[in-house]
Parts: structure tokens; sequence; C-alpha cells
């Protein structure tokens, strides 16, 4: 691996988004990551969306560039090999867990009996251990009670998880953290990341506890428009959906220039006495300006309202399907960030590589996810040392298995 | 600080969310993040939601224990103090920025010049420098046209930002693998890590583009249902609404438990012919599941609901309102992750820590947010080097600000 990570290891024992996407992020950058399942497949390893033939795109997509490991996790000796691969010597092993247990074989305590430095990073649901996924974890935020059309009634779920996203990159990040402390200190550590209090100080630091706190209101729900500045959806002339909004004083200017609305926005500052070059401005004058954006947008078409919105410098999106997306000149096949790659029992299509450019060492393209078990063998060769008559015994013992 | 990463310094220039909550993570875990703004303040000082007296809460919400200098911007001098800070000499030093300028004072060829070794993380719009933000991003990587109600037509943007959400935690993450580089080579590096690409790979890495690729659909808006297992809201008998979902057969079994259903479950096999302890049998069947939930939910209020669902270990929440999760027990007054600070200019409430616990650091308490400008002073003398007679005179030509 040539990646800014190289040299580091990190075993990963996981499922669902957070952790394998923590570890994938790694692997991207260049980390030998090994995911390890039980040879039956983990939670996760058929997981929808699938293809005809029953292929997990999911696992495909969480697992890029990782090495894969499959052994019997109810086996004492397939988890004493596990423990050996966790704590085998080197610079950089970590482990990235889903949910580590606080007893047994896998709990920290037992593994750094074998490695006193090892790094452990540990998600878990919430901070006692009990089990939470995203959807669960949002539901308590108070996002969902805000999130969707304005004369709705109920939660809406996001779909984008966000809390998984956050605990996926602010768990790698930590592996790093812990890993410096290693190099300065010779310490390991376990570090513990609970899913619901990456939510809770995520939705902390947005400011909506404090603005619940200190104003003692709760956001009402403002359907598609962007709280406390201008933003909102506009219908265009064909049936599709643009994004349009004003974060600065360029972005007054460039929409006014793109419609031609330099006069009317003019009018709306006199007659509202607002300034539309401030986030209070344009808030307070918001219903004023959809009036004037809004006949204009439903007039043209994407094609042609895009064109004008990007030529002006506006800030503004089209809105698109994933469909759409897949087939986007810009964002997909004129962006270096895609590689079209052979899934192994899946087949080719665009897949992304890490978004970070790091100067220092070029990104690589990105790699395929492994089949179950399909780097056993070379893993208990090449990092365990076992010799090949031992390894063909524990696939007879069923200890351990190939790709399937 | 005793935190993780003491000894580490950060210099930041940036707005809105990614790129300040990326700093503040590191903050949090104990760097010295020093956050520059011109003296007028930045584009998001007084950024909405704010007090009655107009002190930003989203502001407080995002600079939590970082260090703030205000300087004129403008200024050749204040550019000139800037470039010192951000280039002194210092084990840790790295400067983390919203669209580092690709010419001119702050543009990472100039800041080398003064420092061979600076690393620098620069979050952009697009990979071209184009200016975008979470909503502009959202847009087109299909999630809003699959959000919102089953019934709705057109797009439902997110609240949880979670481009930025994902940017933040990646782009911290990015320092401290520069910051590993340097450490076993010496060499520093611009690191480049554009929004919208973020974006793209998360939607990449969630299967979404594979599924549109593959199988050549795109995924029908679900409403509040989890595509590919079980779970969605239930409204309860005083007009709550709860989120029950099944990831594994101990939640089959601890919702059957909880409701009464295991007979109920079992027909509902049979008729159907699935097996509920599988991904697809309960997708296929959750028409059927709904009907037998939602009459129990619905005949019990919340709080019934909630007690029986969590006494059987079902995966489950209540919907909250901000309101209603600043006031829960559980979340927030019983859980270490918040301490009730003194924000000052705004109040006292309950803040949260960094959610990462390292075993190798105590966590420690959350701090405020500075006002603008409240380091400048222990800044120019701690670390530049100035003395009084220097820092009153830069006051005096208002190159550089106090707290205001």
């Amino acid at each position: 691996m040539t990646g800014i990570l190289a040299g580091l290891r990190i075993v990963e024992g996981s499922a669902f988004i957070a952790a394998p996407l923590g570890g994938m992020t790694l692997a991207q950058l260049g980390a030998d990551v090994i995911r390890f399942d039980d040879i039956r497949g983990g939670l996760d390893s058929d997981r929808w969306p699938v293809t005809k033939d029953g292929r997990s795109l999911y696992w495909a997509g969480l697992n890029k560039g990782k090495r894969s490991i499959a052994v019997d996790l109810r086996n004492p000796k397939g988890r004493e090999l596990l423990t050996a691969l966790i704590t085998a010597p080197g610079e950089g092993a970590g482990i990235f867990t889903t949910n580590m247990p606080a007893r047994g074989w896998l709990s920290y305590d037992e593994l750094r009996k074998k490695r006193a430095d090892l790094i452990a990073l540990n998600i878990m649901g919430t901070r006692d251990g009990a089990a939470q996924v995203d959807y669960t974890v949002n539901a308590i935020t108070g996002f969902p009670m805000v999130t969707g059309p304005a004369n709705h009634r109920g939660p809406v779920n996001a779909v984008a998880p966000p809390w998984d996203l956050a605990t996926a990159y602010a768990g790698a990040m930590a592996l790093l953290a812990a890993e410096r402390h290693r190099r300065l200190t010779g310490q390991g550590q376990r570090i513990v990341l609970p899913l619901q209090d990456m939510a809770l100080a995520a939705t902390s630091a947005l400011g909506y506890l404090g603005e619940a706190a200190i104003n003692d209101v709760d956001r009402p729900r403002l359907g598609n428009e962007i709280f406390g500045t201008f933003g909102r959806d506009f219908r265009t002339k064909d049936g599709k959906y643009v994004v349009i909004c004003i974060f600065s004083d360029r972005h007054v200017d460039a929409l006014a220039k793109a419609g031609g609305f330099a006069r009317a926005f003019a009018a709306v500052e006199k007659e509202k006495g607002v300034d539309l070059k401030t986030d209070a401005g344009r808030w307070t004058a918001r219903a004023e300006l959809c009036a004037i954006i809004e006949p204009w947008v439903a007039a043209h078409t994407a094609g042609e309202v895009g064109a004008v919105l990007k030529e002006a410098g506006a800030l503004w999106a089209p809105y698109m399907t994933f469909r759409e997306l897949l087939q986007d000149k810009d964002a997909v096949h004129d962006n270096p960030l895609f590689t079209v790659i052979d899934q192994p029992g899946i087949g080719r299509y665009p897949v992304a590589a890490t978004p970070l450019q790091f100067g220092a060492a070029p990104r690589d393209a990105p790699r395929p996810a492994p089949l179950l078990g399909q780097h056993t063998d070379e893993i208990l060769s090449g990092i365990l040392g076992l010799p090949a008559h031992e390894i063909a015994r524990l696939h007879d013992e069923k200890i351990v298995a190939g790709p399937r």
C-alpha cells in the first residue's frame, strides 16, 4: 500500500454501517484493514440492497479495500487464531469493533493480556452498552420532528444515516489519536464511542439544545426552508427541482443577476425594511423572495435555470435521483473520485475512492470489497506464520473458511 | 490541557459547520485550537439561532473549548501576524480551513515558505473550489428524493446536515493522519477535502450508487420504513410516536415478548411462507407485522409502550422534540456527556463534551465557546512573543481586537 496510512494495521469486528465505514475509511487511506467474520457470515453479509443473485451491494459498498478472514467464532481454536491476529506484534495494530463484549475472549481485558499496548475502539449503542441503531438514536435527537413538509404531522426519519456517518469518521479519528498517544508514550488503550452520545454531542454542537434551553422553544418544522437565512427547493417547468440558497452577499448578487431580480430585491428591501445582505434580512423576507424566484423557476426548464444560475455563480444545485446522479457527467463520470471497478460476483460500476486528497501520497483508486474469507489463507500464513499443512487442517476441521 | 491530543496546535480559519466542528472535535480532545476571525466577525459570528440579545447559539455550539483571535484580515500587518501564528514552530501545528485560497497570503504555497512542514487541511465545496453547502451537496446525492412521507412529491431536505458532519470528523481524522505522516517522515502537506466528494463517497459506500447501477432501479420513497429489514414509527394512544426496529433474531423475540405477539408472528410466517428471523422475511411481511404492532401501540400510552419494550430488550426509541430531549433524564441529565456550563453572554445550559472516552486520558468537561477575540492578547503574547506595548499599539491601530 502506498496511502498516507501505510504501515497501520486494523483488525475489524463489525457489522452494519458505523464500524465497517470507519474501517473502510482507514483502508482507503492505505491501512491494512482486516475484517473478520464468522464462517457463516456476519449480521450484514447479505444485507439489502442485493443483486438478483442475492449478492449484497451493501457489503460491497462498506468493505472496499479490506481483507477478509472467515473463522468459526464459536470454536475455541478459531477464537485463539483471532486473538493472535488482533494482538500480533507490529507498530500499527489496533482493533475496531461494534459492541466489543465486556467479558470473554474478545473483551479488551482479555486481549491486552496478550499485548499490553493494544488499541481498541469499541463502538456501542448507548453508554451502558445497550443496542441502538441510527434510527433509534435519531428518534431522540429531535430532528425527525422538524424534518419533512411543514404541514406534516409526526416524525420523518433520515435516510442518509447522520449518526452512523459521524460515528464512522469520528471513530477512525479516535484510533489515530490513540495511535499518536501510543507513539508518544508507548501506552495502548480502549476507546469507547457510544452511537447515542455521538448523536447527542452533535445535536448539542449544532445549537439545537442551546436553542431549546435558552430560548425555550421547539424550532417549528420549516419544510425545506433553511433556518435563519434563505434557501428552499423550487419546481421547474419540466417538473424537476432545484435548491437555491443564499449564505453570503455574493450569493444575493449572483441570484439577482441570474434571474434579473435586482429591482425586485431592492423593492423587497424597501417594503420590508430589511437588508438582504444579512441573514436576518433574508429570513424575514423569505416569503417575498420565494414569490419572486418561484415563477421564474417555474417558467424555465431545469436545464435553463441551472445554466443561468451556474453562469452567475449562485449557490444552487439540482435535485437528482440516485440513477440521475449515477449518470451525471460532472459528479461521477468526470470526477476522479470515481473509478469503474469490477466487484467480484456483482459486476462493473463506478465506485468512490476516499474523498481526501493528501499532497504527500497519491490517491489510490478504489479496490473491490473482499468476498467473505477471501484472504483467510494469506492472513494465516503471512501474519500468523502458519504452515500450509496447518492451514489445510483448519479448513478440514471447518475452523476457517475461504471465499464463498 | 490533559486530553489525548495535548500538545497539538491547530489554527482554524473557518465558518459554518464542517470546519468549525472539525476543529472543535480536536479541541475537545485537548488540542490547542485557535480560531481566527476578522475583527468585524466571520460569516457565522451572529448566525441563527440567536438569543433575545442577538448572541449566536450556533457559534456557542460549534466553537467550544477553542481560543479566539480577532484580526483585521484586510490589513497587511494583520495578515502578517496570522501568517506568523499559523507557521509558528512547534511539534503539532496545522491549519484547518474552509475554502483556503489558491493564491495570496493564506494559500498553502505562501504559508509553507515560512514553514516547510506545515500541515493544512482545505475543506472546499466542490473539487474545483466552487462554493457548496450541505443543502446543495445533499440535493445531488439522491437522498432528498427518497426522504419523507411515502406519498410526498418532491424533495425533502435533511435538517441534521449529514455531509457537514461527515466532513468535520473526516477532516479531523485527516489532520491526524498527516501529523502521523510528518512524525514518521518530517514532511508536511496540504490535504484537500471537497464537501461534495465527501457526500458522493459516502453515498457510494452506502450502496445507493451500486443499487442504481447494478439493479437499474431508483429505490422508491419508503416513508419511515427501514429498507430491507423491519422498522417504522408507530403512534401511541397519547399522540406520541415511537420507532420500533428489528435488526436481529433477538429483536424479533424481544418484540414478540413485549407485545405478546409470538402466536401472531408465527401465523404470519406460516401464511406468508417467510422466516421472520431473516431480513428478507421481515421485509416481505412488513405490512403484516405493522398490522399486528400498530393497534397494540395505539392502545397504550408512550410511557406504557416504552416500559414494556425496554423491559423486553426490544430495539426501539421514543421520538422526542428538542425540548423533550433537553429534559430527558437518561439522555441528558444523568448522562456524564453533559455538563451545565455558563456560556458568557448567553447563560447556563447543558452542553456536551466529546462523545469519545479514551482509557488513557479522562474526558474533560466541555468548556465554553470564546467570545470573538477573547484570547487575542494571550495568543499575541504567549505564542508570538509580542511585548505588551506592541500589543497595545495593534489595538490602537485597530489591527487586532479583544472580546466584543
